[in-house]
This record gives C-alpha cells, structure tokens and sequence, in this order.
C-alpha cells in the first residue's frame, strides 16, 4: 500500500467553543518534492492558542482560514525525500507543516534542529517558539530588574513556564497565575515561582493582593479577560505589560470589557503587543540561551503527548480549555 | 480693607458627575512670603480633566484630595510681594498654584513666563503644559512618520488640538473625533485637520471606516471608552497609541469595558500612557519648539474663559461634559 498524506482541515468557522465537528480528517497523496524542495515526515505537531483566532472570520487582511483549509501549525520531523542538498534525508527539521502527516520544506521555511541540543520535540516548545516569545516579550519588551514583582498569567503554559523561570534568573520575585491547585503546585514547586495563585479560587483577589504587596511591575500576558483585568488593579507606576494571549476570549461569543484601563494610565504603564513571527532574527540567540539553561536545570518544561493525528482536535479543543498539563503536543509518527 | 485670599476647595468627594456643591467657597488672609518665597496674584487659573480623578477616593497611594483641600490646579499670575531675588516684584510666573487668588512660589515651584512668546494666558496650555503633552506623546512616544494615518480624540480640546497640528506638520494625514458639528468644523477649518468625525453621529462607525481606509497607525488618545473600542477596530498592524486621558469614564459610576483588546494583540499595538508631570526636562524644548509654530501660524488656539474664580466650579463641569470649547481656562484677576 503506498503511504499516504493524513491532513486535518477547518470543515467550518466554529461558532463559540471549536467542536470536533468542525474538522474533517482526510487522506491525500503524499506530497512530490518540486526543486529545491524536501518531503518532511512529521514526528510532533505543535498545539497552539493562537491557531484559534485563525478559524474566525475576521477582518479580511488578518491572516485567517476558510473552510477546507488546512489547519496550520508548526511540527517537526524527518526528511525522507530531498531535492535540496542543505536538506539531506535523515536531517531533522522544524517549520510550518501543519496538521499533517507529510509537508514540502526549502531551506527558506524550516530550519534544522540540533538534535544535541534536546529532545527533537522540545524544538516545537522551550527551543523553539514558545521559548523565543517567552525570552523576547519578558527580556526585550517587559525589562523587568532585579527585585521587582513580575506577574506571569497561564503560568504553567507552554511559555508562562518559560517566562516565569527567565524572570526567577533575572532576580525577580515571580508570581504565576494558573487554573486550579495542580497546576499551582507545579509552578511553585517544580518551576520554582515564589508564588503561584488559583485563578478559580473564590478569595483570588484577596491572594493577589496579599502576594503582591510592592504592587505589579512587569506583566507577562498570556489570557486576558478578567484575569486581566484583576491583575491591572494592583499594577505599579510605570509598570510594563507584555501582551502575548488573550486566549480565556479565543472561543468567547461575546469579548469580556476590560474595565481597569484607568490603572494604566494613572500608573502610566507601557503595554506591548508582540507576535514572535515578526522577530526572527531573534530566535537564534534566545534558543541558545535558553537551551543552556535548560542543561543546567535552571529552565525546565512538561510536554503532554496526544497519540496520533486523529487525535488533534480532541486535543486542540482540550488545550483551549485548560485541560492539558505542560506544552500541548501530538505525536504524529514515532521518531 | 485688607485684600483676602480666596480659595475653592474640595468639601466632598462626588458621586458620579461633580456637582457645584461638591465645592467650597471660602475667604482666608493672602499668605505671607517666608525667606525665598514670592506671592502670586493669580491672573488665569487653568481647568484639567486630570482634577477630576483626584476627587475620588481611589487606592492610598494614589495622589487625591481629601475633603477640605485646596482644589489644585495650574495658574499664572504676577509675583506681587517677595523675598527671593530670582523673582523679583512684577515678574509674570506659572506653576501649580490651585484655585486661589494667591498663591506662595518659590524657584523651584514655578517657571517665569517669557512674555514676549505670547499672551500670558497661553503659559497654561499651548505654551505649557497641554502643549509639552501634546509634543511628548505625539513625537516621543507614537512617533508618527509621513503618510501614516494619525487619530486624535478630543480633538478640538487643549491637548488633542495640538497633536493634530503637529500630526500635520509631520506630514501625517489626521483624522480628528471630537462631539458635535460645530467642534468638527473648526478642528477641520481652522485647526487643518483632514478630517473631523461627530461621535455623536449615528454612522460615526461608518465615518470612522471610510475615512481611515489605510487603518489607524497612531493613535492619540484623550477620551476612552467606547470612541476608543471604536477606533481599536481600525487599528493597524504595529500602530502605536499614546493613552494621554480618559476623560470620558471619569464621572462613570461604572466604569465602562473595552471589548477591542484582541485587536491590540493581532496588531501587535504598543500602548504609551504618560503623564507629563513625569517629564518635566522636556517641557522647555517642546515649548519653544511650539512657540515658534504659533509665530509661524502652523499652531492656532483658542481659549474658553470663564469670569472669576466663584465660576470655577460650573466651568469646571462644563468641560468634563465637552460643553467648552478651546482650552477651558478661569480668568481670577484682570491682568
């Protein structure tokens, strides 16, 4: 039997929460590399929050799917055909291949992994593009110095995680926010935050205040909404904001109003909205860092692994949610 | 009989809209001058949204009144006793005087106005402070470059009036908001806005769009609320916003919520708040830099005077509801 091309695609824009329904799983052929191209067969796709504003059908110059499409992502895996000599067969590559089992790379739009670097997979994560948004949003925007209060929301996330331990490093008292007493625990404990507070605890504001006593300096933004919002009351004067996620409004049918914007001005805070994909030239040197702390223990991550392709919605969905634990993973073939 | 100091202060914190009997009225001896001070007689007392949230009770270490203070506020007036050599007996001088007749100064709490720049009145906004906001936020901060489309709120008040102005002699094409026809045709006619939109406009939403079909790339923002949810809709990619007043949530019982955050995250916007208080080696620069645009005609003005001090109370109200019209000023002794 010839192997062929597994893809997920958008069956429909989803309406409110995504369902499973809204995606087709079909099979193609796998794709013939053109000159100058490689075939990848991928080993792990990326699971991200930001492929969820992408399904809606928004303004028409922001980058967004129509159905049919096939749902983007970044994966990565093996090259087992190559027209290109900078591509040979056996190297391990990481790109935009989508939710798919096979994808055509060139040199321009993948890059290859260092395998001794890590574990292949953590390319898709702490080496990769969780960890360059984490490292750039924290040390080039937010600046935060040593001694003041940073706040990381979705702390136990893919890169809250990262963030919040680049801010430990940088001699700042952190302070992670995160859904429910498991993930809290992990964040103190194993990603050694100072403090992690439970969103979803009835006396949340209380606990926020009380561990942020010298107020907020740095904000690492991650969810939005009225986790946002609660965290604006206690924000310092000239506090900075690094805006990442909004992604407690991604399956909102109607967007949460922030009512704090007067605490931004009257502190004269600075807010940045970043996407990493506007700063390659970036990425090298904040892999490199993070990846030698990661070797010395001083960064450290959890990956949750769904088994198989067909699995991807169910995940995806899962993800969206707050149900996974670590960087949101599929494993699409075995490495 | 002996002249009296009269003084407007704060009897009581209000309840949503201020209201004239939010105010005391009351007579007490003009001050006496101490080793290196001078009096003022007070010729123009300037009137500022930012008074406003200083009435409220807000977070201690928030700068407010109590009930019984001296509402505060910048003047101008003539040094009519003295002790200090550096202002001498006549000298014209501004600084934050409040609302009184006569005010005590020292060096470092005043400026001496050159009365050769302008009117002695102008020390109070496009020569003072609303100017040297106007030019730090609009240049240092959103720094709008040629052909990039600029929106500015309040557009015919004190501060965005001169945004536009400035937005214009960059080389920016400028939209101003401001309410009501009248306001609209003078920041058009007279001020040289390219455009100027009603908010209060039942298709202020479809203006809004047709006149900014390149998006919004800066934004000065004066007024908050749902004119600036309106605006984030046409936000571009990497716009910056100048977040410079909020004037429109701050008599709201509640406040109201911004529903466009999504659009700062997809677009990756940088949002400045900023106070000027914060910037004062700034001022002198930006100050002449604008005295030489009025000279040159590229900078107009116009001011709304009220008669006497016991009218600073209802002139004050007006202006948070934008029933003024040019900068709100109090004319407290003939000069």
């Amino acid at each position: 039997m010839v192997e062929q091309n597994v893809q997920v695609r958008m069956r429909r824009h989803p309406e409110g929460m995504v369902t499973e329904d809204d995606f087709d799983i079909v099979s193609v052929d796998v794709p013939v590399p053109g000159p100058g191209e490689a075939v990848v067969k991928t080993h792990y796709l990326s699971l991200d929050p930001y492929m969820r504003p992408m399904m809606d059908p928004l303004r028409s110059y922001v980058p967004h799917l129509n159905p049919g499409d096939l749902m983007p992502g970044a994966a990565v895996g093996e090259i087992v055909e190559s027209n290109e000599p900078s591509l040979p067969v056996g190297s391990i590559v990481t790109g935009m291949l989508g939710w798919q089992t096979h994808g055509i790379v060139t040199p321009g739009t993948c890059r290859i992994v260092d395998t001794e670097a890590g574990p292949t997979s953590a390319a898709l994560h702490v080496l990769g593009m969780t960890g360059a948004t984490a490292h750039y949003g924290l040390l080039e925007l937010a600046k935060p110095r040593a001694g003041e209060t940073v706040v990381v929301t979705a702390a136990s996330g893919a890169v809250g995680s990262v963030v919040g331990q680049i801010a430990k490093i940088r001699g700042a008292r952190t302070i992670g926010i995160a859904g429910g007493p498991e993930k809290c625990r992990y964040v103190r404990e194993e990603l050694g935050f100072d403090e992690c507070l439970d969103h979803r605890a009835p006396d949340f504001l209380e606990q926020l205040a009380a561990a942020t006593p010298d107020y907020v300096d740095v904000l690492f933004e991650n969810v939005g909404g009225p986790i946002f919002d609660a965290v604006l009351t206690r924000i310092n004067d000239h506090a900075r904001i690094a805006l990442c996620g909004n992604v407690s409004q991604y399956n909102a049918d109607e967007p949460y109003g922030i009512t704090g914007m007067r605490y931004l001005l009257v502190h004269r805070v600075s807010m940045f909205a970043f996407v990493i994909a506007d700063h390659r030239e970036y990425w090298p040197g904040a892999i490199a860092e993070i990846g030698q702390w990661v070797r010395e223990g001083k960064v450290r991550y959890r990956e949750d692994i769904a088994p198989g392709l067909h699995n991807a919605p169910k995940a995806f969905i899962e993800m969206l949610t707050g149900r996974n634990f670590g960087k949101q993973l599929v494993e699409v073939a075995a490495s």
